[in-house]
């Protein structure tokens, strides 16, 4: 320790843009009782992480702030009292920290890295036992970095309230995050699958992933119809509606009886507290009656979750989709990438 | 048979209002293979009675309809094949004829009794042996009638998805036949209740039948804060949201984390599908990530669940609450008292 | 129907062994209201059949029987009333006919074809029109034939209480019919499959199947160590308990925490009421709370449980395993062949 | 700390009997990171605590010990970097300290208080800032002391797998424990119950606390028999199984289709892994296929459903039934009181 007494962070002073992010030197600490200190060696980013840099997160954290919730590294050192782990071990960061089991509360709600608790985009970073899980051998540390927000979110999504079941049918809205990882967990479960984009070149990347079916909303504009030829009529029984406020209709007209519409986004809405406040929606209550649907918020998931969804990564070896790596030093450009690229897959920095 | 080969049957030949009812005469027929003839002797009206008769019910359905929903009656004939049920059994019809158990499949959804399919308003009605449950011995006719819709979409939603538990807290919009019997439900099941109404003379009756909290929401115009204070800002667990697109925001602003809002009901956009279309509500897909809560559209319920909730009627000795009896001549009447009058409770039809 | 008044059927005047198996020629008859009639093409024979033909079959039923319980065929003429089906439609019919959908009822446990009603293994039946499902495309009727019973009770025991996950672990016992169903199941669900058997040549069928790891029993008679071996120690999620009495200790000692065990045979004590009422089991209530798991009875399943599994079946294109198919005039044989042999996979009886 | 370094704490060096029992005096220590010191006050007996001290627990941990699992008290101080307490706050462990939420793991099962883990009937003890709850305002230290193990067990036999309805039928064994916090759980939560005893008196303190139906298995061996009786032939839902190997068979002939033996104790097979190894019980995989039921283990319960368990007692003001309360240097006697009486409710141990 006395070798290195700081660290590299990088450091949000005020969110007003990518620009405002900025690399600083921290002292280093060691890992007090039940905690423990990991050496960060990847770090993927999120559309979040985006508008939290931006300043238009519709969510309650610090002003200043280390970003990145999405980290992976080595166990360094060890604090007193911890049983579960060993120098060594090579751990992921659970998103909402203490959310570990079971439902959220206020407060574990509060606990999500890097937007509401200071995040992890740096070489160290302090963690408690319980907010990281093993990585398993077959995943490097760039892989795992991409699971924990977009992997979970879709895991809950499809597993958290009305567990998915082989035969069934899932919509991936675009080929995003949450949607690649929902595609291909909902592959691996034997589910039949349709992605809707844009671009022909992302439905390729999304058939090559298992996709059953897609359409391209270009040339559909009107998808839910689309779906429903697809499925003789019958619609699909999961949606992971990313876009919000603006194709929460089409998700209504493509839903199955009893299905489930997954709100997990809100692109179409980026700042639905600010001057979006007056975007309204479809009129939510009678559609979901009239379609006797569910519609619900997920927001990432516990590290129960977490561990129950590497198990099933493992075993059918699932990697995520590594769009791009940048270096640490490159971290702005990495932002800028993300907002700005048309790209499919991750985003992740690598931490030397 | 021979005696009296006609019966008496309301009957809407157009849906023009309440005006459109007529009483007319019908030959009488026998049950056939597997079903059985019930002689008529209650029948309670809803507000989707209403509705269908003045034709902007947002369903399908055919255009010259008998109307009437919910009867109990005798058992009078039995046909071949039926070996449930014998002449004299007192039996109530099942809301939504096909729906059995487990999921609303395309076709069940489209036999509701009185508006979907042809009705039960008149003295006679021929139903399959299945469409029918048993009534508990302390029930009389008329009480009975007041169960299969408001009720059973009363146990649905508090029953229905995530299961109501002994502590959790249920809100009630209103005292109308769904909320007042899901407040019923609910104190039996040991829930704590709060029920809104701008009436005190409604909350008081909501007091006598075990409301825990109230809520007069004239006096209290945004009584979602009232929610929070009365629990201590963990929101409600279950809302029975009757209103629609112009309450859905405050039960957005009420309702705990993972907690469930049940629509059952647009009072306040009468006519979704028609001059109301442009109306439109909250920014549901968001809101529902930000409260991280489930929205869930609850159309009535099964055979099975009205087996269920009559099990627990009977052990609590639960009666709905009967605003006025009507005679079967005065039919019109009861429709124009159920839409024009400020009534608590149930309207019912007695037929002779 | 004139040109054919009666046709041939199979039957059990006396329930001594499969010589007292018949074939007698009975009047043909019309479907009456809400029934279809249906000509037979093919009938798969279970464990079951056998036992009741030997007259150990443990639950109550008519002494003189028409045997068979899986069969479809064409439907040939349909009863007034009825709108679901048309006449030429391929269908299947439900083992437990009146158990439509949601929990078994006292009346609906009582309905199972060909033990507790009389069952279908002639050339015509009579179904009432909700005791049958629609066959997929891509199965021939001898293949069709073969799910009712057998595949039903595989996906009840995996969905029909706790849900499979993807990547979950699974145990099938043996390569019998719930057994193989269960693993092809379980395989199109993403979950890691284990099979025991005492044949290598039927564990080189199950690997040909997907099964992910096999365990010969012979050679490691301790088949729960090894499976905890292959399992890090964590045991299975789901175990198809087969065996009964004989197994069950072995299954509480290879199960995971808070794992389920399926009790859906008992070929180690195949007459419980006779002679081997005084065969007795483990302390299964000190194991379920020391292991912390479920054991749970799973009797076929629903109508709406078997349409689900057809939806998934025709997703994957799953085939059953059919060892041999017989003609309907060696229909004695057939058992005899079912009891005697060391066959893999389902016996069928093709009817002209 | 520098005027107390010292406190009082009861010791089993070895499990030989009650009379293993010390009292010895410890060095008092300061909450780490993460922890706090609680001053306890009150601590309840479980029969778990008799055959722990006598040595026949069938489950491992430490060979000496410090019992005690169920115990309340009062923050004196608080760790570095806890949020969630302040001094002075009312706290009751839990049983399981580190089951927080969701289901058990290997490593949580094993951190059960006074047990697997040391135990706290002493003056003070060292928690995580996660193994406590916070004590409604209405009950006292020794009345909260009664509720970790009992009563959670109740709660999550009840709740923690197919949540119990209102109306439905409740069957508990006895009066001990857990049997009671069944009963005023099911009563509150609008159950029909069912109470088994041998004792008249007993039976009358059930009646007191709202038991529906009383039955004296001295006078009614049979009490399945008349448990069918008393639900017209259809059983019932929920049973809370105590007693064990030698009361399963009894069980099984009591519930209702698709009901649940809950597995809590195993009193009639005090020491299952040793000389009563050869005690078998009843064919439970016929049994639960042939009443198509489910048997389940139940161990305690998680943190969060400690918290939903302590919202329902305080919207009811459920309060244990004490039979008796001891003081601190008392404690063998507690212990000999609890193995010998025939006592009705909770031993408690007050510390000064």
């Amino acid at each position: 320790m006395a070798t290195n007494p700081t660290f590299k962070q990088c450091y949000l002073p005020e969110k007003k843009g990518f620009d405002s992010l900025v690399v600083r030197e921290v002292p280093k600490a060691s890992p007090k009782f039940g905690q423990i200190l990991v050496r960060i060696k990847a770090v993927s980013l999120n559309w979040r992480d985006a508008i939290i840099a931006k300043g238009t997160y519709p969510f309650p954290g610090p002003d200043a702030l280390v970003p990145g919730s999405d980290g992976a590294g080595i166990i360094e050192e060890i604090g007193e009292g911890v049983t579960e782990w060993k120098v060594g071990d090579r751990v992921l960061a659970n998103f909402t920290q203490d959310h570990l089991a079971g439902r959220l509360t206020k407060a574990s709600l509060l606990s999500q890295l890097g937007g509401e608790i200071q995040g992890l985009l740096g070489e160290y970073f302090i963690f408690p036992a319980l907010g990281m899980v093993r990585i398993p051998d077959y995943l490097s540390f760039e892989e795992a970095s991409c699971l924990p927000c977009a992997a979970l979110t879709a895991w809950n999504a499809l597993y958290g309230l009305v567990p998915l079941r082989a035969g069934q049918t899932v919509l991936l809205q675009g080929t995003g995050g949450v949607a690649t990882f929902g595609l291909q967990i909902a592959h691996a479960a034997g589910a039949t699958t349709i992605v809707t984009s844009s671009s022909e070149e992302k439905l390729a990347k999304a058939r090559a992933l298992g996709a059953t079916h897609l359409i391209n909303y270009r040339t559909h504009p009107d998808w839910a119809a689309e779906v429903m030829r697809l499925t003789q009529g019958n619609g699909v029984d999961h949606i992971i509606e990313v876009g919000g406020t603006l194709t929460l209709q089409q998700s209504f007209d493509a839903i199955a009886l009893h299905g489930l519409i997954h709100c997990i986004g809100h692109i179409t809405n980026p700042d639905p507290l600010g001057k979006g406040k007056e975007l309204r929606g479809p009129d939510a209550a009678f559609l979901a009656l009239d379609r006797v649907c569910i519609v619900r918020g997920v927001v990432v998931g516990s590290r129960e979750q977490l561990q129950e969804m590497l198990a099933c990564f493992e075993a059918h070896a699932i990697r995520p989709v590594i769009d791009r790596v940048f270096g640490f030093e490159q971290a702005r450009m990495a932002y800028e990438y993300l907002w700005n690229s048309s790209h499919t897959g991750k985003v992740v920095i690598s931490v030397p």
